[in-house]
């Protein structure tokens, strides 16, 4: 019976190490080229929506339910990309990244639940919620490039 | 009678040449970049399966089911990126690209059927099934790379 046990106990070390040598192969350049992309791609779908909220485009509920969608697939990607081994890596991260892991998980939550907001009113077409709703959004953006991303100049 | 339906040309006018407008803002150094975050990002999310596919990774039926939703999102994202406009850019895209754009459309939607096919199959666990539907991915990629894409030295 213990013999078996140590086989079983053997047999979980053997795929945790698995599991976690397949995450280290991927590179920490590869990691910040991956979340900069996700990052950019929030951007290309976010961009159109801020600028209707602010009236700076005419108001399209039909894409405003697109680019929700495709926000909330997207608002998952980028936060597996900013692990430990990527803090020396060239990129506009701060070291607060790093430094508070809890608080930037929190910011990169609350981006989420934000975007799981607009994707539920998109469904309404419901404009003045809507912009309500893509300020949401927009807040949280701000809020974690503030706490976490250089200043641009 | 003929002035209402000449007003309503004209505001057809203005709104289509509004809306071209708002493409055209949109850079092509931009465009580029975005449409290669898709790309890089795609990547991502399919480069396990591929392993898993090709038993070079342990198959986790979970992870093939989450990574073929967030494919199905990422591979509506790199085709409006590809403008005439971006002809000239620094990127690996092959003049074929905007020469046959016919073809390449088909490509781009060969693609998304073969992931639309693995969000379906995925939704059965079938290992089997599943491997099969991974490979016809990796077929329409790797078919628009050979007739799309710079061959990498």
């Amino acid at each position: 019976m213990k013999k078996r046990l140590l086989i079983v106990v053997m047999s979980l070390v053997l795929c945790i190490g698995f599991a976690l040598s397949a995450i280290a192969q991927v590179k920490p350049a590869t990691l910040v080229k991956q979340r900069q992309a996700a990052m950019t791609l929030l951007g290309k779908y976010f961009g159109p929506l801020g600028a209707m909220a602010q009236d700076k485009a005419p108001f399209d509920a039909e894409i405003v339910k697109r680019n929700a969608l495709l926000l909330e697939a997207l608002a998952k990607m980028p936060w597996d990309g900013f692990q430990e081994a990527t803090a020396n890596e060239k990129s506009e991260a701060l070291p607060s990244v790093f430094k508070d892991p809890a608080k930037f998980k929190k910011a990169s939550e609350d981006t989420q639940a934000a975007i799981a907001n607009l994707v539920t009113v998109s469904k309404t077409g419901d404009t003045p919620a809507l912009k309500t709703a893509i300020g949401g959004v927009g807040k949280t953006c701000g809020g974690c490039h503030d706490n976490f991303r250089e200043k641009k100049q």
